[in-house]
């Protein structure tokens, strides 16, 4: 794996297109230098954008594309009118022919999943793919999954999960054993629907090896990093992101108003601003901005539709982590060691 | 309504029992003198601890009980060993007997509401009851059910948490048609699983007079305050609520940190310390304590279990507020005006 990592985009993705994506994989390029980008899109707008990058010097290779999937395109509308020929399904195109390791879009998630099952297939072995998010908490980061890829489980759709979302911790945090936890309603084992009882059930009698069962964790444990993959169904899954999310803007804008109230409070912030700088790094969403394609044919990596150039950069490491490290061949093998393989 | 408003209290539930149940009760009354208790619990413990306020004079009976609900009893359990004489029993049932406007525990959660609905039995109209809780938002506070009553929901059962919902914001905030969104995982009408869709549709094409139906809300929108109620199923309402608390808790630490960094930090807390207090105060969970169960035949307000004195008396006033502004009645009036009711 000496040789470099190539990451193909969806250039027209998200609510500024390339002139985030472009800025965005040159900040990538600067902390991977063995990164190189295949770039899908209007190449009018991509090509002046790239050149004024010398960040990105013989580092792209541009395929221009004429159609572009709309931020509210329903997925079946998206897959109807961009399959082939848009710069989201090129991109995706690309993991699957072997010409790039990963594919990172800020287009529409809908789409983007809905094409990528399309033209990646989903993993021998999983039933339904699910988006995983690195979850910051006061210990570091977690893994986070189904943070909205499908609404509903059952018990083997969870088990997968722990198994893919331990994979893909394993590559994220280095560890050889990630503890995994079911997010539930409670931590007594009599709580909870039917699928996560059923779910800690398989987990704790097949005891797999290459993840360390917790248990149950609640939506407090979230913040609190108690495991280091945390597993859920995504219709829950996305409310808790979004909510967390929700919550520190609350509390971010509580802080700014408590201290522009009074003289004292102003003086004090202009002492205290390198910390308050630093909180707001430590809260800033972009810095862990990518959701990650789980169980399927290759690496897809969503990042959020309005970040900036930081954001997406954010995303375009994270798939270059994934890539480098061979998530593919990490989720394989842990599904093969997992005794849960039998419930596929 | 120039009555005294009597209220039973379970002086044994919770971490701290009657330690923070008296002097709870006692900075409640300070807030609303027409406040009387009735305290079951342990008499020999409670006396002293009532005699040593001065704020509760004649304002307290106490009814003694020999067996109290222990925090991990499962309900099944508790409904065996505590029926008819915990304290916990007592309460509810001075409730139904109509001795008290309202009780408050701070006991176990599956217990109590076991219990209530043995002992006090779900309103007509009414499948499943809900516990709501206030939300603090960037406008204020929402009204947000169901955090934890109930695994698993129909569109019926959405649609009368909508309605029970509207009543209790309608009382506490005092707005005639209170706004209602439905908790889901995105805004477009084709979002969201069965359950949401159907509900949706219900509570658009009923327009019911007493509520105004907003649509769907996200995670983010909680802590917006985009609507006056969010409604959603008990698993992903009592996650959604713990991993707000848990995110509020982890940018407090990562606040406290900040500011004990380096010494110009120290010194702009110094100056700043009045505005972290008013920060501490609006991000204190205590300020809106207490579950109120909806849709049984009488008023149960949950106080979390390991709340201090001033969190008890949160709890104690929203029972006030709900016994004082009639939330029975209010309720049964909007179920009887909804157009909803065809679904009863």
């Amino acid at each position: 794996m000496s040789q470099r990592v190539r990451i193909s985009l969806d250039a027209m993705g998200g609510d500024h297109g390339p002139s985030v994506v472009v800025p965005g994989a040159a900040i990538a390029r600067e902390r991977h230098p063995d990164l190189t980008f295949l770039m899908f899109g209007d190449e009018a707008v991509i090509a002046p954008l790239v050149a004024a990058e010398p960040r990105l010097k013989d580092a792209v290779e541009i395929r221009h594309t004429t159609v572009a999937v709309a931020m509210d395109d329903k997925p079946s509308q998206a897959v109807r009118q961009g399959r082939g020929k848009s710069s989201m399904w090129q991109a995706i195109q690309a993991v699957r022919d072997g010409q790039a390791e990963a594919a990172v879009s800020a287009g529409n998630t809908g789409a983007l999943m809905a094409m990528s099952k399309i033209c990646l297939k989903t993993m021998t072995g999983i039933e339904r793919p699910a988006i995983a998010c690195l979850w910051p908490t006061v210990r570091g980061e977690s893994v986070v999954l189904d943070v909205g890829a499908t609404i509903g489980t059952d018990a083997e759709h969870l088990v997968e999960m722990a198994v893919m979302g331990a994979a893909m911790a394993r590559i994220v945090f280095d560890i050889e054993r990630p503890t995994v936890g079911l997010l539930n309603v409670g931590t007594e084992e009599m709580k909870g629907n039917e699928a996560v009882k059923e779910a800690a059930r398989l987990l704790r009698e097949s005891e797999p090896g290459n993840l360390a069962y917790h248990g149950f964790v609640e939506g407090n444990d979230l913040g609190r990093g108690t495991v280091d993959v945390v597993v859920t169904e995504g219709f829950t899954g996305n409310i808790a992101l979004k909510t967390a999310e929700g919550t520190a803007k609350q509390i971010g804008s509580y802080l700014r108003s408590a201290m522009s109230r009074t003289l004292m409070a102003k003086i004090g912030y202009l002492f205290a601003r390198q910390a308050f700088q630093a909180l707001r790094d430590k809260m800033n969403p972009s810095r862990a901005n990518g959701g990650v394609f789980l169980g399927l044919e290759g690496i897809v990596i969503k990042s959020h539709g309005s970040e900036n150039a930081q954001g997406f950069a954010a995303a375009v490491d994270l798939a270059y982590d994934m890539a480098r490290h061979d998530l593919m061949r990490t989720i394989r093998d842990m599904l093969d060691q997992s005794p849960t393989s039998v419930t596929a």
